[in-house]
């Protein structure tokens, strides 16, 4: 089993190669090579599984080397964030949109058909959501981002329906909790709100405690991205394109877990300076409803207290804290 | 007034040229220079307007020196049809997709905002329409052909919204009446009824009397390309893809009004032979309804007469026939 992993030294990548590495298999067959892909690869394990690519994925004469020997699974994860992407057109445009179809145009053409898992994201929708939004929602992106990407599903399931790469995508909402850096991510508050309680910091928030959005942990998107390459193909049927279930909080909601495991005491360390237009991009979000998604074995991270474990791991605190250990049943629970 | 049209020497693209020529203005402005790029251009006429580029819209470097002393409008026209970028991927890629994109990025970069037509096609909504269709329907193609249109729109309304190119997509159904040749299109059957009855040949169609299509005339077609050109952008708000309305008409309807033009013994002259494949494909369209585009002044022919008129221009004929002249109330005709 051959594993391409693009934007291998990103948020979401870093968890994916630890979590193959760990498992050491998909789909039943033992991982022999784990290709990462990006501008650059630090602070990765020694491990003879691994063949470290540092360049661009928008570079056609390397990506054609990489698949030189075969390729059995692709997990696309690279792209130029959406505030990056809006204000630099060209660099979206090359790595979101351009590079993700000269891959498609590679993988179309390996002798076996190779799966791609492709990291879509939300922003497909557009910022003027339904009031109640489910999975078969109407696309009407108002972004680059979300144009590139939606492009390249169309792409992907374009050759998917011929039978020609063996696409999937799903669509990412925020994932958190990202480390504290520029990262050209708007929606970079969420991450920040999370680390900041848990630091026992003091944290302007830039949207009000009513605010509402969609949250995933990264290690319930890499979950999700693993089931997602190891589904059967059969119970996909001719979808290729699918809506992760979403966790759907308000940002009070995300301070009261946060307030549980850390202590009521931080609560008075959050301030709120809310930011209309950033707010109306990241704050009004609906609930999500994906019951197909679910059908598929995809999920949320269950629960607010859920996210809070997922993302930042508070196990160590929470036991000297005293308090309970969330169960597993936490995952069951149903917000959507 | 610079004019750049790509496929110019297709279906539409002779229709379109030859109205410019005439008409001599667009938005009131008289037109200077007509540029018609197309892989071969036959038979235009000698004038000091033309500019002829012969050569693939893909050829970038061609692209740029066509785009080099400036463009006011582009009428892009140019497309592998269904049939052919179905079978032939690679070329519809290029020229559908990659051409267009690369026609998008060249404009992007003039000093003045240029104004793009785009044909796109209701392939963009795949095969499985609703009862009723409407403007805002869903897309979801299911041909490589659609897709890549889908992604060019897509590309368009981002570009559009960013005020960077000023783009009017337009949803065109199959036109007609095409001349009778192989030209990859499995619609052309729609066109060969059309031409057999009017030369009072025998003719054997390949979908039933019941089927039903979306019909439009090139000369329709022409006036609709032209009003987009003209329209004043404030009237478009921000939407950047418009569907035409079209004509809904079966097979039935469409012989009638053959037969008032050309007489009823011709109808003998037609058999049918269904298949069932072609008749899933192009012969169930429903009724579609399109009042934001009629509000914005795009029409379809008004009537199967109107259809019969504009496709096949049979005026000397019917006047023969001693058949009343159409009345310019038929294009007023609301049959959607």
């Amino acid at each position: 089993m051959r594993i391409l992993v693009t934007g291998a030294n990103g948020f979401i990548g870093r968890v994916l190669v630890q979590r193959l590495l760990t498992t050491g298999v998909l789909s039943g067959k033992p991982i022999s090579t784990l290709i990462l892909l990006d501008k650059e690869l630090s602070d990765f394990p020694e491990d003879n599984r691994l063949r470290r690519s540092v360049g661009s994925v928008s570079d056609a004469a390397l990506l054609r080397r990489i698949l030189a020997d075969g390729i059995d699974v692709v997990f696309h994860l690279v792209s130029v964030p959406g505030g990056a992407a809006e204000q630099h057109y060209a660099q979206g445009y090359e790595v979101n949109l351009q590079a993700s179809l000269e891959l498609l145009e590679q993988l179309r053409q390996q002798p076996a058909i190779p799966k791609l898992i492709y990291a879509s994201s939300v922003a497909v929708y557009g910022p003027s959501l339904a009031g109640r939004m489910d999975e078969t929602a109407r696309t009407h992106p108002e972004m680059s981002y979300g144009s590139h990407k939606l492009m390249v599903e169309v792409a992907l399931n374009d050759l998917a329906r011929r039978g020609e790469v063996d696409g999937r995508a799903v669509r990412l909402p925020g994932i958190v909790a990202r480390p504290r850096a520029a990262n050209g991510l708007r929606s970079a508050f969420m991450s920040d709100l999370l680390h900041a309680f848990a630091a026992g910091e003091p944290y302007c928030c830039p949207v009000s405690p009513q605010a509402t959005a969609w949250w995933m942990s990264a290690r319930c998107c890499v979950d999700n991205l693993v089931h997602m390459a190891q589904v059967d193909k059969s119970a996909l049927g001719d979808q290729h394109v699918w809506q992760l279930p979403l966790l759907h909080l308000s940002i009070a909601q995300v301070i009261d877990a946060l307030a549980a495991v850390y202590g009521e005491h931080r609560r008075e360390l959050i301030t709120f300076a809310p930011d209309e237009s950033l707010e109306a991009l990241f704050g009004r979000f609906p609930a999500m409803s994906a019951p197909k998604a679910r059908a598929l074995g995809l999920r949320h991270d269950g629960s607010a207290a859920g996210l809070v474990r997922n993302a930042l791991n508070p196990s160590a605190r929470t036991r000297r804290a005293g308090v309970a250990n969330y169960s597993a049943g936490d995952l069951a629970h149903e917000t959507d």
